[in-house]
């Protein structure tokens, strides 16, 4: 066995550390409570997030200034703006629910955010309105032990990427890490529950609650019993988390809790056709960009799969463009594609039968097990033209489809030119 | 709509015919009962089958000599040889359960067979004992116009080619459809019932006895309600009749009374890789041959699909030969292989982890949705050589694997040979 809590000491800040960050994250707070003040506010400032709860990896200082809800929300951000920029002197503004500033004060990431001030059970306005609810909540029941185990499990799924519940990530929030040790008590209790469990992971484990959610990771926020904490865990970083639990408890290591250095890609070229649609990345957050992003990656795979060019995988890369890899095993569409129809017991063979059955062209309808298949003749093209053709169609989602006509499509198997999307590709592991 | 009455007599044999036939019958069983008497046996001939009940389509007579139990095997089916020899002048011996007689009366298929005197509730003791159970309640039980519902039902069913149980069939016997008719009442209400149930085939439905059956249609034989009488009738052939059913339903003609003059072939090559595996064919019945046959075609099917040739489609032929015909898209494997490994919430992942993660030559294990895979570099080799490397470990049964090194490997492409088994899969259709 590993020695966890010396482990725990290694990942954490030092007490040292820990203070001087804390000193920062309490002058930073009264400086805000002062300017409210000041401009006579009926707003309240306060410290969340990991570093008020004594919960971080990472030192980032989030001050939350709770507005009363009488506030129209222009005013609002129109005061919090002006505190933000008085105390973070190099601040700049962003946009997420509302707009904040965000700046550094001695090399430590500062955000200075509005929201409203509720209390727990009354209702928010806003996304942002529940982490100081989350932070009275877990300041008031994690122990010291508990926030130490805290930190070993998000060291632990940050190695493996799976830390973060951005949309990039869609990973395990920091919130999520902290219901998951109060609840089951130790990191160790937590991996083996990951170990353990099968189909959907749910906490409480048959809670009524947990039914009314479809995603994969079911966990209920203790402070919104509607709401599903887990929310943005994808089914990939669940299936992740199982497998490297179940890794760690057969040979429990230290190595599982520090990142690894970047793994080369093996082998670059198989016999297969890949090909990088490209397309420049609009303006806009993550949080637009990247699900058009994701429907395009989607879309490519779906229709070269039912083009019939056999698909073997594919990635997605956004940075100054959207990359979106696929890997077929044919260059060209094949002279005939087998059509899969419907169950022989649904209502809608007859359509199929009727459709197909005079066609001289084809062969069958006929059935394979329970299902109606017809082998339709097909014109063999090749990517490049089948998708430009076959992409008109579809909505990717308003910024992607006004790009569609900029896409290029590239054989990174031409040139020397290095893709990370094919790197990314290449190096896809578990670990 | 179709005037079932004036079809029904179309497809049944004449007034006249059927009083030949059953006067042949007759005087068969006369000379049998005679023939009985004067070797003092203690055994009981009668007619079965569907002649006897007033069903058939095609005459086929069948007497049975029904022994007192106290006979042994040997005695019964010597003594009945014997008898079935005096009466056939032109009989052979067939072997199924018990060895009988087979020739033909004016032009008429007349079988002679042993089985054991048994009454309802009395346990069987040869399969071919039931018969004349069978017979009895349908003599007992069906009506005139349920008789002549039969032989609609049993019309329709072998224009489509699923009337049948025997092995190469799969399909409904004759007993299954009286059954039907008998429960449903008629015709109509028989393809209205196949139209709109769905997923396993049951009757009486709901009943609790259907449940402990497997097989897609379970109908319970109201002689033994412990005994499927539909256990023969495979998937595919379920799912035709219902297809069919609908179409029928859709668009009632009589062209679903008869037998389509056998389609031609549509086209031929396309594109693909076909090869027939070939074997010359074992002595022995449908009965042992048959399964080892259809073994053999599902063997060749997955290992070319897991060796990565992409298969299409499968066909099988029993003739002189035992004819597999695979489709592949490929000619040769390809230089790797997507390996599919455990759900990661399964227990096998951990072994699956360890004996790829080391492997430098492979890429992952990565995650896909809730699955482990990898991607396993692999030796390409052309479709001969492969399936003769892979076929050595595989037990296909006692009869083929004796014979598995006379394997040939044909592309029909090649040449202008012509194969039964390549227009049998060319020619697949519902109807």
């Amino acid at each position: 066995m590993i020695d966890l809590n010396a482990l725990a000491a290694k990942i954490s800040p030092s007490p040292a550390e820990e203070r001087k960050i804390k000193d920062i994250a309490d002058d930073l707070l009264s400086q805000t409570k002062k300017l409210c003040k000041e401009a006579e506010l009926n707003a309240e400032p306060m410290l969340v997030g990991s570093v008020s709860k004594g919960t971080f990896l990472d030192p980032d200082i989030d001050v939350f200034i709770a507005f009363d809800r009488k506030y129209e929300r222009s005013v609002m951000v129109k005061n919090a703006l002006k505190i933000g920029h008085k105390i973070l002197k190099n601040g700049e503004e962003r946009y997420a629910e509302h707009p904040y500033v965000t700046g550094s004060v001695s090399g430590i990431k500062v955000d200075i955010v509005p929201c409203y001030n509720i209390t727990e059970g009354e209702k928010i306005i806003s996304a942002v309105d529940r982490s100081p609810l989350h932070t009275r909540f877990m300041l008031k029941n994690l122990n010291d032990n508990e926030r130490k185990e805290v930190r070993l499990l998000k060291a632990f799924m940050k190695a493996s990427g799976i830390y973060g519940s951005e949309i990039r990530t869609k990973g395990f929030s920091g919130y999520v890490c902290e219901i998951l040790i109060l609840k089951l008590g130790s990191f160790d209790a937590c991996v083996k529950s990951f170990a353990s469990t099968r189909g959907k992971y749910l906490l409480p484990v048959g809670d009524d609650q947990t039914r009314k959610f479809r995603e994969p990771v079911v966990i209920i926020d203790p402070v919104d019993l509607n709401r599903n904490a887990g929310a943005a865990i994808s089914l990939e970083n669940l299936s992740k988390m199982r497998v490297i639990s179940k890794e760690f408890l057969a040979a429990p290591s230290e190595e599982y809790f520090f990142k690894k250095t970047e793994k080369k890609p093996r082998k670059m070229y198989r016999g297969t056709e890949i090909r990088i649609f490209r397309i420049p990345s609009p303006d806009g957050t993550d949080d637009t960009i990247y699900p058009q992003a994701e429907r395009f990656r989607k879309i490519l795979s779906s229709i070269l799969a039912e083009g019939g060019f056999s698909t073997v995988g594919s990635e997605l890369d956004v940075g100054k463009n959207i990359d979106v890899l696929v890997e077929c095993r044919f260059k060209k569409s094949p002279e005939f594609l087998v059509h899969r129809g419907p169950p022989a017991d649904s209502e809608r063979t007859h359509e199929f039968m009727t459709k197909w059955e005079s066609r001289e062209d084809v062969i069958g309808p006929y059935i394979e097990e329970d299902r109606l298949l017809v082998d339709v003749p097909n014109d063999p093209v090749e990517i490049e033209k089948y998708v430009k053709s076959r992409l008109e169609s579809y909505n990717i989602g308003a910024q992607i489809d006004s790009l569609k006509d900029e896409m290029i499509i590239i054989d990174p198997m031409k040139g020397k030119q290095e893709y990370h999307v094919l790197e990314k590709y290449f190096s896809r592991s578990v670990i």
